[in-house]
């Protein structure tokens, strides 16, 4: 049950960072670690991890640090990993194929369960083991493999024409790669990954130097 | 010249955003912009971006709105689009070709200059007319393209090893696309592309309606 409680934007972002931090903590059989610990492990700040951590609830022991697998299932319940959320990749070209085979999703307990084109070539085909449906049959696939996410990989001309088709299926999320601002109904919620985001913020701070 | 100021992260986030909407308008030959209308492209609120662009100096026309070219080479000055800085990919397994495949990188300005992988199969390649260098000739082939950015898309256990050659060849900027949190000298800017955050937002969200 999750309780009634508003995480800041920046403090979700942070939460799959922990997870996996958390879980590479696990695998190696480690069971408590401290705020100075995970600041090494990730760059933050120690007291912002403190002030993240302690608002999960009480996971803390006093001078030790956090309880490993503990922390690492409230965060896990907080993010909803255990829903074990159903994805289909919309769009399987350089992009699409590379999310296709991105470990990491299915670290975090995401499940890449159909992927979609309207090329005929890749119709047919698969990909990491997940076949390439038509994307002219999304609704009837969508409900029967139990879509929750459609991740939208396709050029920006297409994106909104996919995007009403995901809503008509009632797919409620949306992680989109594209650069179009996206026109949903209320009960879809949308991710966007704009990559050059990240590049313009590397961009600025090079150029101050630069300066 | 770019004026001693300090923008948030998050102001720095949304230029690169706003670089592209201005661009497009530009494209249509739409020459003053409202933060109205800027909200129905964008999603963010009027008021937010007013605060952000009024930040960037005098562009607004009392009752008018936004001079879009003006506008428009201002941001790309202050993120330094004008250096025209050079890309290295580090990586052509599926994420980095995708990446050496994308064009929204060329339309900011960026170049992609060389491609590097330790694979004796893919050296010698051309991925979208760029070349696949061997990794182990790194510091005097990055010396002679000029780069400037090194974008890591190498698997995490390799991520270290590759950004203390990067450092040793002197590139000052890493776009890390791993979830290592990497080492670095003082002189070099990393910023970290962590494509599980934008799918683990998304999933709380919908976790948040589903209980």
């Amino acid at each position: 049950m999750l309780e009634e409680k508003n995480f800041s934007p920046a403090t979700i972002e942070r939460l799959p960072v922990y997870y996996r931090a958390l879980q590479k903590l696990e695998d190696k059989k480690i069971t408590e670690v401290s705020s100075i610990e995970l600041s090494k492990m990730l760059g933050f700040k120690p007291e912002k991890i403190r002030k993240d951590l302690t608002e999960f609830g009480n996971f803390g022991i006093k001078g030790l640090g956090f309880k490993v697998s503990e922390l690492k299932n409230k965060i896990s319940n907080i993010l909803g990993l255990q829903n074990n959320f159903r994805l289909a990749i919309i769009g399987v070209g350089k992009l699409g194929t590379a999310l296709a085979n991105y470990e990491k999703i299915s670290d975090l307990g995401f499940v890449v369960a159909a992927l979609f084109d309207t090329d005929k070539e890749h119709i047919g085909e698969e990909i990491n083991g997940v076949r390439v449906y038509d994307f002219d049959k999304f609704i009837s696939i969508s409900h029967r493999k139990l879509i929750d996410i459609g991740v939208i990989t396709v050029p920006d001309s297409e994106a909104q024409k996919v995007a009403d088709v995901l809503a008509e299926a009632e797919v409620h999320g949306i992680w989109n790669f594209t650069s179009v601002k996206l026109k949903v109904p209320y009960f879809v919620t949308v991710v966007n990954e704009d990559l050059t985001v990240g590049l313009g913020t590397l961009s600025f701070y090079l150029n101050q130097n630069w300066n």
